[in-house]
């Protein structure tokens, strides 16, 4: 049986996204077939067309969807034919149908629509990982985010402000700024016009983690707002081949210059993640944490959701509907 | 009561190294005031010296000593006058009486000279609070050491060995080379004529935390040969003000590139370190690790110390003798 997908003809800009038929894959097992009723579009999917197919990867982009669940493999249990879900997935995602790691479906969302339900993994996952594995935060501990309204952003200003952590944001627009403290960010400040380092240090706020999606441009500021022992958590690398990082800076605040890729981390590392989720983001879904759609593409479209994305304008989530 | 000290006269070079007569000081609560029969001399009095004298703290300089408890403040349990003792101490080592806090005061070593005493907590203090504390080195875990002869190399060579940690280390001449491998290391590396990544890489050995002394010279091979996760700790700065990092590198590693400075910790930390080393280290002094004192120096030469130090010709500690 075929299906419609888009694939990654070659590296280059979205112009290589190009739409393919493709069989449908078969749940092996432990894994569960979604029928995707919507995918999220991700940075990452917009770096692994820019550096084209490889070997190890499927050429067909995309790391979450929303659906139905439309049959399991082998040892699947608790997931039935028929079921809602949403999930994280290690590609695959541009389809009418995916596969999905059965310990990374996840329930779809109260009052969540398809298109909403299919832009939370991603950013739920990316969230929880960095900030308490990776950052270690603790209970209370105050947070600064780089692309305050960034997909991760949206998402993480919100989780993160529902679970007690005072968090700040820097973003590149005035309604951007307004955006991040509407979601409940403690302050906002526009990277074009305002020096976010001397206010919180004049604030007297001192910062343990900062999940940076500016690819290291703040770095020195980030180190001189960090609390000793403070993490700076990198998702994005930037266009430079290396930032600079004053050493005598991290000595002094045993700062920890760090960051991480999520689609390459081992399954029961999302699993450990997956499992915090299920207990403590997904009942917080729909109430204290609101999805943020800004535009959906049909499918055959991805193109232009991908140059949308790389343009900045965006903001929230883009979706693909197949 | 006056005493022989050696104090920094203003920012410089040794030549500020000044001997001046100085009050013995009173042992405040919680204090001991020890007879000093020696002192160490480490990188960090170098660069006290070289910043000059500041308001919080002593302009006597250095941080470990060995010798006889004096006398000791209230509140100080287990600690009688005319015990033989070696300290870790905030500043003022470089006099013939110095002030220690009295947690922080450790047993004399069995068969330990008062000059191979006096330059042990230094080295101990600064391997075990980066290794375990910073570094969170897990049982069996492999450590690379940039400076495998200094004081701090030399130590943590023998200590991390006996406890079951494969230990490489790079130096910069042939004969350091042998005296890492005699001290323990797996492998030790001369710098200057050896790509040490591509050896480690080649031998598939990956590894989990790094003691840098280089200042960050190696930053990118050190990435490239840390496991997943792994550490890499900056003990100096190097003389660069930003030290470039590749942010992929420490992405794809989910690298913690980090650091610390010994003296400025809040005691309750140091006391920490001071339980565990107690406990596990100061049983191997003078079996699984020995001392090597490179030099002693009489008090009043601390500037000839100074100078010999930051030859670079120095292995193991430096030592003066009030």
């Amino acid at each position: 049986m075929l299906q419609d997908t888009i694939v990654i003809a070659r590296a280059g800009g979205p112009e290589v996204l190009t739409p393919a038929r493709r069989p449908v894959p078969e749940p092996g097992r432990g894994q569960v077939l979604i029928r995707v009723r919507a995918a999220g579009v991700n940075r990452h999917d917009c770096g692994q067309r820019a550096r084209g197919p490889n070997n190890h990867e499927s050429d067909i982009p995309g790391l979450e969807v929303a659906g139905v669940v439309q049959a399991v493999g082998d040892e699947v249990v608790g997931l039935e034919p028929g079921t809602e879900v949403c999930a994280l997935i290690n590609g695959g995602g541009y389809a009418q149908y995916a596969l999905a790691e059965a310990p990374l479906v996840m329930p779809m969302p109260a009052g969540f629509s398809d298109e909403e339900a299919a832009g939370v993994p991603e950013v739920a996952f990316t969230t929880w990982y960095n900030m308490f594995f990776v950052a270690t935060l603790k209970p209370g501990g105050r947070v600064l985010i780089h692309g305050g309204t960034s997909g991760v952003g949206v998402f993480a200003i919100q989780l993160l402000t529902a679970l007690g952590h005072p968090v700040y944001a820097t973003c590149g627009t005035p309604e951007k700024v307004d955006l991040a403290t509407q979601l409940g960010a403690r302050h906002a400040f526009n990277y074009r016009s305002e020096d976010f380092a001397a206010q919180l240090k004049a604030d007297g706020v001192a910062i343990d983690a900062v999940l940076d999606m500016s690819g290291g441009r703040y770095m020195a500021q980030n180190l001189d707002v960090l609390a000793y022992g403070g993490h700076i958590v990198h998702l994005t690398t930037g266009t430079a081949a290396a930032t600079p990082v004053p050493l005598g800076a991290v000595m002094q605040k045993e700062a920890r210059v760090t960051g991480s890729r999520l689609r390459p981390l081992p399954l029961a590392r999302k699993i450990e993640v997956a499992l915090a989720l299920k207990s403590v983001a997904w009942p917080l879904l729909g109430n204290r944490i609101r999805p943020l759609v800004h535009r959906v593409f049909p499918l055959a479209q991805a193109a232009d959701a991908h140059r949308y994305l790389e343009s900045g304008d965006s903001f929230g989530k883009l979706i693909l509907k197949p």
